[in-house]
């Protein structure tokens, strides 16, 4: 089968590696739900047992315990059963003892293999999506796209960074010096890449594919096996990739244990145990700063790649499509709630407003300007459903509710429950939009979740120095800029590069400063303190792998 | 100047790039000493004053102050005097402010000025060789090959990598998106390589060059200011390569502070000082153990790269070639007193001796003939001193006197003293072979110096377990075989992919395990504890820079 595998893929590798060169828009995935087959209800899951036959089980997480299994953010809860790992060296055990021939299989192989992994999971996308969906809260178009087709375009940008890597030295050298008259010495090299050792991926809350496909397959397409340690309240779209890419596995030869799901029940800290585990060589995590920094200061013995929190600021200058600015800000404010690690928090905005194509518009306007036009895009509770999708869990609605109190600042909008026909229990709330002053001290710190804030400040040079001092300070994953002036752009795309934040400039379409796209934009910079690593360039795949020499006369 | 450095040395590049992915024999620097200047006598350095003008200089390091200056292993003081930086701030200061135009230069001007030093200082080789010969003890062929063009070759190196892997990404790319019947959506995106941070490069004792310019070039490379803090017993190798930095760099419009040399009263400590500050990013290191894994454990805020120390086996099974074999072992041992971090020290062959073309030979036979030939190889002094070269400093003398004394098993073959006619204080020794059984207990650990251990194991079956555990647990550097068996050699193989080391086989010609080519050989292969980085894979440069993207539409 290995064989068949490298044949049936390689046009997909060769089309991903020209993408990923060209940063041209590029997909082998389709986006629209229309190219798969029926949605899948969150019903069908029920009762379902995922993986019970894995190594070292010994219980089962989820239904049927003391602590019960998922629930949806809209209401049902799941019913899916999944392993508990009577130990953690039992997972690690069995993770070790599949490494070495998928070791010996070789970059090209291993490629294959993820490949097949993916398009069986894109297959499976309307199951995929109908998890995400309900373990997230995203809006069922969402939850399509981003946890399906764009999820499964970070994994296959994560394989052919990763078979690229491991192919830039060839695998066997002729190396022949000179010797004056004497014959020339020659040797032939071997050059082989071999796998750092069991990786654990630990997954988060809101995009357990998105922000978890990329670490998964960059170890294992880098030979190592994985742990997947998914969040206790978003186990189901990383348990059924676990278990499509153990069945591919097994089909192609090779052991199923190297990508193992670690379940665990509520409380148990199995992410903090296994972090620690001598075995353990790589983490990724996605999730909050402090247990981040706790991974990076504590997981000394393996390579952590993190991606936390920050604090995304955008500077209002002045523009020359005012709507286009509104309709795209008011947009970005109020997708998936803003429970994206990407959606803007801080729009700094000068005291004495800003010019546009309609004529100078004061802080006032901008402000009541942009409520209206967030009102307007939500107004309709059922097109407003299926924008904001529900809030994920108790900590959101917590800050939701404090905003509601005016406990942020004066609300220039405050948030408004919005009611699903199909799903009555979800909790759905549009955006609130705080006026604050930079004048009045410190500009607010992260608040993940709907809750913008319309920072007036003394002027645009001051915003862009705040631009810079956020990102350095507390960190940032994007960075945006609306201005007409040269000059001003060029002041705010220089505190980007020197603060270490990518920067999208004056998106008045259908691009949002919240999204990127695998294959053209890398998310995150790994430059400041938002995250030590960015999807995906060299520097994620190149150190998940070391190059062993083996050299002899010919 | 710029524009003018890049056709200058476009072609080296180009070379360059391509001798490093096919990985075939080349140097653009000739490596005999009749391709250069007439040689520089110690001499001549008497009396120089280097880089007095960095800024913060508040003192000097050197002759003339209580703590007096360098003193050749051959028996001269050097006589220069360098800077003493009145304050760590003083210079992470000057290095930062001049790291905004350098971060701007790019990678292809940043590749040109780094060829440009690099041809600079090959044109002082002669100058380098002496200053290498006279801090190292190195004799003046290897002081000459190894300081001078082996070295460059490995800065050049560093360089295109850190070129390639900063033009991974277009700096430009045009991004459409078909949509429907709608106009699609259009981008142009930027990616822009920026600097890490200042870094540091703390240099060693005895390879102050070749070890040292992969980092600085590295770091320097891709857009990072390099404070070169030298080991006080080897400062004129890198103060003369800091010097000349600086000059080119001047001369190409950057601030010269991009090179800066931190050097240091004895038992200043400023290694340590300079690793914690919160400036410095990125840490090159070769060195001691333990004061590698400290740097791991404490320079939390840096990238750390380390070189430190291992245990190098060798296992002797079978060879075609017996007089070869032990010739190569007799070089490989021998040379530079085996002062090395590539020189094997633990060869194990079967207590019941080993199969030749000559007959079988048991392990007493091969250990005689072993001694006999460094013996025959080092009989006469004059050819001696010019492979031994002089013992580096007085903990390598100590262990030397501790293998006379027998301290480590019995010798067969006791160090003897040398005597150079041309440097009568050298104090030169040829190696010790020291006889022990694996069956008396655990193996010899690191023993550094001109210290060989000729371990009796039970079989060859042993003899690779045991050197994929000395791997493992104490790290290596280097591993050779010697076997005519294909099953012991696939054996071997295993164990070194395993274990994580790069492995020669069957060296009898004038190719040695400890020594290893640019645009060729790794060196080292972060995959064991002797270090955790390799010269020059994509790892160690492709975390020296983040990429930041500007996107706008278009």
């Amino acid at each position: 089968m290995a064989h068949e595998l490298i044949q049936r893929h390689q046009a997909t590798l060769e089309s991903a590696l020209a993408a990923f060169a060209a940063r041209d828009h590029w997909s082998p995935h389709p986006e629209s739900p229309r190219a798969y087959g029926e949605p899948v209800s969150v019903d069908a899951f029920q009762g379902r047992e995922l993986l019970l036959d894995q190594p070292g089980t010994d219980g089962r997480v989820g239904p049927g315990t003391e602590e019960g299994g998922e629930r949806s953010p809209y209401g049902p809860e799941l019913g899916v059963a999944y392993p508990h790992a009577s130990d953690p060296d039992a997972l690690t055990a069995a993770a070790r003892a599949a490494q070495p021939a998928w070791a010996q299989a070789g970059p090209l192989l291993r490629a294959a293999v993820c490949c097949e992994i993916l398009a069986r999971i894109n297959a499976r996308t309307p199951e995929l999506a109908a998890a995400v969906m309900h373990t997230t809260g995203q809006a069922f178009g969402m939850a399509f796209q981003a946890g399906g087709p764009h999820a499964q375009d970070r994994a296959l940008e994560a394989v052919v960074c990763a078979y690229a890597e491991q192919t830039r030295l060839p695998a066997t050298a002729q190396w022949t010096k000179p010797q004056g008259k004497r014959d020339p010495l020659r040797m032939v090299k071997e050059f082989v890449p071999v796998p750092r050792g069991v990786a654990l991926l630990i997954g988060c809350n809101t995009f357990p594919t998105w922000n978890g496909y990329p670490g998964l397959f960059a170890s294992l397409a880098t030979g190592n096996p994985v742990l997947v340690k998914p969040h206790p309240r978003a186990v189901l779209p990383l348990a059924l990739t676990v278990e499509t890419a153990r069945e591919v596995l097994a089909e192609a030869g090779f052991s199923p244990d190297l990508v193992l799901l670690a379940a665990e029940q509520p409380g148990e800290g199995l992410a903090k145990t296994l972090a620690l585990h001598p075995d353990v060589r790589i983490v990724d995590y996605t999730g909050s700063t402090a247990f981040g920094d706790w991974l990076e200061d504590n997981a000394r013995q393996a390579l952590v790649y993190t991606e936390k929190a920050g604090v995304n600021t955008i500077v209002v200058d002045s523009t020359d499509d005012y709507r286009g600015m509104l309709g795209n800000l008011a947009f970005s404010l109020s997708l998936y709630s803003g429970q994206m690690c990407t959606t803007p928090q801080n729009l700094l905005i000068p005291r004495t407003g800003i010019t546009t194509e309609a004529g100078p518009k004061s802080y006032d306007e901008v402000v009541t300007d942009l409520a209206d036009a967030i009102g307007q895009l939500l107004g309709d509770d059922s097109r407003a459903a299926a924008l904001l999708g529900a809030v994920v869990n108790p900590g959101v609605l917590e800050r939701v509710e404090r905003a509601e109190k005016g406990e942020y600042g004066e609300p220039a909008l405050a948030p408004r429950a919005v009611v699903s026909e199909e799903f009555p229990q979800a909790v759905i709330r549009t955006p609130a939009l705080i006026r604050r002053d930079a004048a009045d001290g410190a500009l607010p710190d992260e608040c993940f979740g709907p809750i913008a804030f319309a920072v007036a400040v003394d002027d645009t040079a001051q915003a862009v120095e705040l631009l810079r001092e956020t990102v350095r300070e507390r960190g940032a994953m994007t960075a945006a800029g609306y201005t007409t002036s040269p000059e001003v752009e060029a002041a705010v795309v220089d505190a980007c590069l020197d603060a270490g934040v990518s920067l999208s400039l004056n998106l008045t379409g259908q691009v949002y400063v919240n999204q990127t796209a695998a294959f053209s934009d890398l998310h995150g910079t790994g430059a400041n303190p938002a995250a030590n690593a960015a999807y995906c360039d060299a520097a994620f795949v190149a150190s998940r792998f070391r190059t062993i020499e083996i050299r002899r006369h010919n």
